[in-house]
């Protein structure tokens, strides 16, 4: 079990270089606070250089801004949209950009929403469970 | 502290008759399953008649067409948005839309975002660090 999960850590590792995570965006300069503040948190623990904070419109930094600052040594992508569903953004709009942005030396992978992650679930249905009064 | 959580399901139990679940909407037929699926996971394990869900715009039903629905036993309802963010929908859109909708005997109030919640600020960073390799 520690082998399997020490083996999980280096192919995840491996796999990606550098993780962008992706919000929607809003024409609201508030909105973007809750997502500056996850930021915030996961790159003082995990490290500035493994994470960055996107936004798909309306809101800077975009996809494209923040892959201009990322040095030649990542070479492998993943972006995680903070969205809880997959709709038009992340069926059209986001792969658009993503294409516009590959090129030979980079790999950039669109991951599921962070809302198809069952942990989100399971937090989803205990805050709707303890406003049922049910928890 | 047995006795502060009993005291506290009755308080929540007596500030709403009914939950009302809102997810934002979207163009694609296929982004409302998540919203659906985790609709369906409370309202088996919770009852029916303590939980909706409703769209703020383009997917079905409205809010004004769920709340149509309700019997008059219904008094106070919560309306949970399906939200990361506060932005202008949640400033501005849905306070509207909840103005227009109440009446001498109803009491609806929007609640804070899901998002707000500590339970899924902590999911998205456990997702985010397995992205990471770190967990």
């Amino acid at each position: 079990m520690g082998n399997r999960e020490t083996l999980g850590i280096k192919m995840l590792r491996k796999e990606y270089d550098h993780i962008i995570l992706l919000a929607h965006g809003s024409p609201d300069p508030l909105w973007k606070q809750p997502f500056e503040s996850l930021y915030h948190q996961v790159s003082q623990t995990y490290g500035e250089g493994n994470v960055s904070l996107a936004y798909m419109e309306l809101t800077s930094p975009s996809l494209e801004d923040v892959i201009a600052t990322l040095g030649k040594e990542v070479r492998q992508i993943g972006v995680l949209p903070l969205f809880l569903a997959v709709g038009r953004h992340l069926r059209q709009d986001v792969p658009e950009q993503i294409a516009a942005l590959q090129t030979d030396g980079l790999d950039i992978k669109l991951l599921p929403p962070i809302g198809d992650d069952e942990r989100i679930k399971q937090a989803m249905q205990a805050v709707i469970a303890n406003h049922l009064g049910k928890v």
